[in-house]
């Protein structure tokens, strides 16, 4: 398989396909919809659970397991999410599989173990975790329940692409329960908050924080927050949501708790996701013509460790000074490969380490030692510098942070570039037509409006952002009074 | 709910279905045989999670994911494999729910969402992967292949039972292809030591690593490694396995490797696994009347502070020496909780770590701040110690070390006093009638033995131990010569 990859200019598409397969992401599978997740990128995703881990744990949340199956009686209970959710549902049936007679060697579903009641494969777990939560929460002294689970959840959709859409997908969802209103949405905006801390300070992915309109809204929920990210092509990606879910839940399964005071209430809940979703968001944030841009928190192997060399005597030199590196710039926590395959030449090395984004590239050749230098090469700039090795440790951390935040520099100027606030709708059928991005417009607030907008330019509201200010004017579709202005883009 | 346990000696199962559920470690769930892990007991498995994580990937391993459905034509592609699994199988046939005409508010399946192909929830996932690795493996480059997943894999148990027997379970299960069959032989070796170095060393569980009999061998295996685990009502836990698989499935999948010599050949294969049925060897190794026994390496904390005070004075003086023995603790990579809740009294508290099993217990009222000491417990011995203050440090970090090696003590020394050899088969059904445990006997290698076995007294042949010596002997069933003994108990 050649390792060139299609320009993004030409077709971004293809591009971003292309990148996830030869950078050793992910692939497509044998089921309709489902991927593998390769090492290299579940390496990645790993390092994305760690951190999101860390930080739930820091705001009190603790793991839980539930199951994968979701009754479908529980199901339905809650209308709105059953509605939401019905059609793109993955349904077991049977329990056992029986010889087929007649196809000799084959299996068939044994028609005699049909289950009772079918079995719905979670698309996500409100249903089976507030069923669970009913015989949890008596008293006020149970409240407030933070829990996450860090699990597969399956959702049969028509059309998918390599961690942007997927049949299966891996995800955490938090399900909390709280005993007021107030309480409960506090959490639902604290966790929106972890989100946007983890994406810029972690994945260096600029975000908008906001609300989403009601036609946009998670099915089930009183209110849906956000973070929008802003990819290359001029497309805006949801990155994560936490839902603030009213009492909807605590009716649908009948949980109430006796407060202080001894009174009987619905408990309140939240539920909050992000999933491997996260890794289009990353690709489609750094990456160039060249292959995957990581940021030094995200990247398996900051730094890799090329060896150049042509005698056997020369390989132990250079592997000598490789060892030193290694071990200096781990003693700083900085993960680092020495890529001392002898089946491939440096050239071969140098392309896949620059596909698959390694930070940082050092090259070590006979010219080196005698310098007392190496060479070190940046990968989201792809400049090269050469580098005295005594000074080589404090250079590399450096780097590291200096990395991390110029990418998250770039992609902050890149949105800053692809906003646009538009007062017509000419304007904003143009801007959408010619640099894409968010586009910042006044609204008047109605479903009608959102749905007439879509349907024309197939751009949707993206949120209600946090940070909006108060400012009167007009709908820039049907001229009727509004006092604030929403962020507009065609979405992922 | 009441705290109170049934004791073992009254009925062994009911006190261990208790104590999952009072030391809220798992429940049952609205999902026939599939349970939810609370956090407790998730906190728990963690630990497991982590400790093996290290271990695969120090041993060269890296994690990836793969889909958790199987298509049906992949799933029957190797024929033992898929006759061992068939019975047991989730099937997806599905993928729509739509409103039921005759229910309002209610689902049915879409009849017109029947999917062409039935998919397999995973029992195991050999098939997808080997269809998989198909794709990744060409020349002897590529090879080894060590890939481990953790994942979640359903099979539809009859009669199941919390951590031990359920038909959605947590588990990793580790796949590698190698260029020759010693390389692969060695593997499985390998994992099965890093399994029995994880029981011993980390969950102070002793085991015993042999090899399993035909007829209880991994459906598809060449030959399968286990370690077995002997339990408190002197039945045997089968607690990893670790297979050879040959080429059975590279023969199925049709996976072939250039060697450096540029010949072809089939590849061949390991699969090995835990799964959280270790969650119920832990328990039944070292729990007591009282509730869960926790070693301090999987103990969520490994010390808890219980400060007893009548007045907010005395709760604050408490506090703040509490707080400073946290640091200490902490400062020394210890785990400890200060369990300042105020809806609960000491008492109470004293009898939720008792039943949880939190490895040591501090306690400190206004007396103790008198006397510059507090009052030391250890859980596994249940004796209390009054210690000064100022030595505390070194005596919980020393006895940490001291309990982990004390519960592995205890457990050896009980596996020793129920391991019994016997000759004939009277004495066979006698020890298995009064003490139960390992019976090491001589067996006359035949299938037919083993089944008789087995049907008479429900004991089968849980390994043929690595380090059985050759002695001649004569079948205890058949009469037959024999030159190693085997070891023999009923199980779980
Ligand atoms: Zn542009
Ligand atoms: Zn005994």
């Amino acid at each position: 398989m050649s390792k060139k990859l299609t320009k993004r200019a030409e077709d971004y598409s293809k591009w971003y396909n292309e990148l996830v397969v030869k950078a050793d992401l992910a692939e497509n599978s044998a089921v309709r919809g489902c991927m593998v997740i390769k090492p290299y990128g579940y390496a990645i995703w790993e390092k994305m659970q760690a951190e999101l881990d860390r930080m739930f744990k820091e705001t009190g949340h603790q793991n839980a397991y539930f199951p994968l199956f979701v009754p479908k009686s529980l199901f339905e209970a809650e209308e709105k999410n059953a509605e939401g959710f019905a059609k793109e549902c993955a349904v077991v049936t049977h329990y056992r599989l029986q010889n087929d007679p007649d196809n000799p060697g084959k299996l068939r579903v044994d028609p005699e173990a049909k289950l009772e009641e079918e079995l719905v494969v979670r698309p996500t777990s409100e249903a089976i975790i507030w069923n669970t939560y009913k015989g949890w929460i008596q008293s006020y002294r149970d409240l407030p329940l933070l829990i996450n689970q860090w699990a597969n959840v399956v959702r049969w959709e028509m059309r998918t692409r390599l961690f942007l859409r997927t049949a299966e997908f891996l995800w955490q969802e938090g399900h909390t329960a709280h005993a007021t209103e107030a309480e409960a949405i506090t959490e639902a905006e604290l966790m929106n908050n972890v989100y946007s801390n983890f994406a810029e300070n972690f994945m260096a992915i600029p975000v908008i924080k906001g609300l989403k309109t009601e036609s946009e809204r998670f099915a089930g929920a009183v209110e849906t927050y956000c973070i929008e990210a802003l990819m290359q092509d001029g497309k805006a990606l949801q990155a994560g949501t936490s839902h603030f879910l009213g009492q909807n839940f605590a009716k649908a399964f009948d949980v109430k708790f006796t407060s202080k005071e001894g009174k009987q209430d619905y408990v309140w809940a939240t539920s909050w996701g992000v999933s491997t979703r996260l890794m289009g968001a990353l690709i489609m944030t750094h990456s160039d013509d060249h292959g995957l841009v990581l940021p030094p928190n995200l990247a398996p192997n900051q730094v890799v460790i090329v060896p150049i060399y042509k005698t056997d005597e020369q390989f132990d030199e250079v592997s000598e000074v490789a060892n030193t590196i290694m071990s200096d710039l781990r003693a700083r926590n900085i993960s680092v490969k020495y890529d001392n395959r002898t089946t491939y030449r440096p050239g071969a090395k140098f392309a896949q380490h620059e596909l698959q984004g390694v930070p940082l590239r050092i090259a070590i050749g006979p010219k080196d030692l005698e310098n007392g230098t190496v060479e070190l090469a940046r990968r989201d700039t792809l400049t090269k510098e050469v580098v005295a090795l005594d000074a080589l440790t404090d250079v590399v951390e450096g780097l590291m942070t200096t990395i991390q935040d110029d990418l998250y520099k770039k992609a902050f100027d890149f949105r800053a570039d692809h906003t646009t606030k538009v007062d017509t709708f000419e304007e904003f059928k143009d801007v959408l037509e010619k640099t894409g991005g968010f586009i910042l417009a006044h609204w008047d607030g109605t479903n009608e409006t959102e749905d007439k907008i879509k349907e024309i330019t197939k751009a949707t509201i993206r949120c209600i952002p946090e940070d909006s200010v108060e400012e009167s004017g007009v709908c820039v579709f049907s001229g009727k009074p509004s006092n604030r202005r929403v962020l507009f883009a065609k979405a992922y």
